[in-house]
């Protein structure tokens, strides 16, 4: 037996990305109660030469934007860093989980084959899809959803391991 | 075409406990450099009442253990939980990438759909191997790898994203 990409791909992104928006849904009850500046938590980072919590969840979404694009073939929708507050950055994720919705797991026939090329500014990356799918998006996305969680929960917000995993069962 | 549930397992946590090892090797340099207590490092906490680096790696580790010998259907090795220095958190990722090196993919063959049970205090979940995967091993798993980067990370170890990535060329 085995699996499709699409099952070790679109439906993790989007327990992760859900899982997040919770996660976030707890700081702003935590930031209401205790009267944080509502910018205070996008802003707030591990170290000062490290991504704050606002780019830590923009590029968990554009990791999973990304992904769902490239491994269906089609154009990625550009997404603008514009979020400061946590509202903000819940409707990024929204709006990243519309359309990692909207692929259906027929585009990812073949994708495990497909050549993905990443171009940055220094270096070309080219993959497989799969190689691309588990050494580059997978570790990425959990990446930075652990480090908006991290910041979260060093800073004092009360979510735990549950929050993180979700509707697990 | 589809891919195996080897393929998105056993090589993904091997590259991942791969790089931890590596980023315990520069902890360690910067460590030296320093002249940081031995013991510094793997007590370091995010927060009072969060895991130390050393339990991020044990469990980053026992994560990779018990998805390699459940999905494969083999007793889990005990390994106990006794490490405080960098080298020995090195050598307990040591001793399980020897372990789940030693899984073969026909091993893990029909293991997507095989019944995983995970005996909590509390709680009892039951998966299918792909479930017990993408919703548990895979989340868990980086969880605490990146855990513990942040943890190093944000004690001023130069690392950065490619040693988190490792050799994904």
């Amino acid at each position: 037996m085995s699996v499709s990409l699409y099952d070790v791909s679109i439906p993790v992104m989007t327990l992760g990305l859900t899982n997040l928006a919770a996660i976030l849904d707890k700081a702003a009850a935590h930031g209401e109660a205790k009267k944080v500046d509502p910018k205070a938590f996008g802003q707030s980072r591990l170290i000062a030469d490290m991504f704050p919590l606002s780019r830590q969840v923009q590029i968990a979404c554009d990791t999973a934007k990304g992904a769902a694009a490239r491994l269906a073939g089609i154009d990625i929708p550009k997404h603008e860093d514009t979020e400061t507050t946590l509202p903000e950055l819940k409707a990024r994720i929204q709006k990243t989980l519309d359309f990692v919705g909207r692929v259906k797991p027929q585009q990812l026939a073949g994708a495990d084959g497909r050549e993905i090329v990443l171009q940055f500014p220094n270096v070309t990356l080219k993959f497989t899809g799969l190689d691309y799918l588990r050494k580059f998006v997978l570790p990425n996305f959990y990446f930075h959803v652990t480090m908006a969680y991290a910041l979260l929960r060093a800073n004092g917000v009360d979510i735990g391991k549950n929050d993180y995993l979700g509707a697990i069962q």
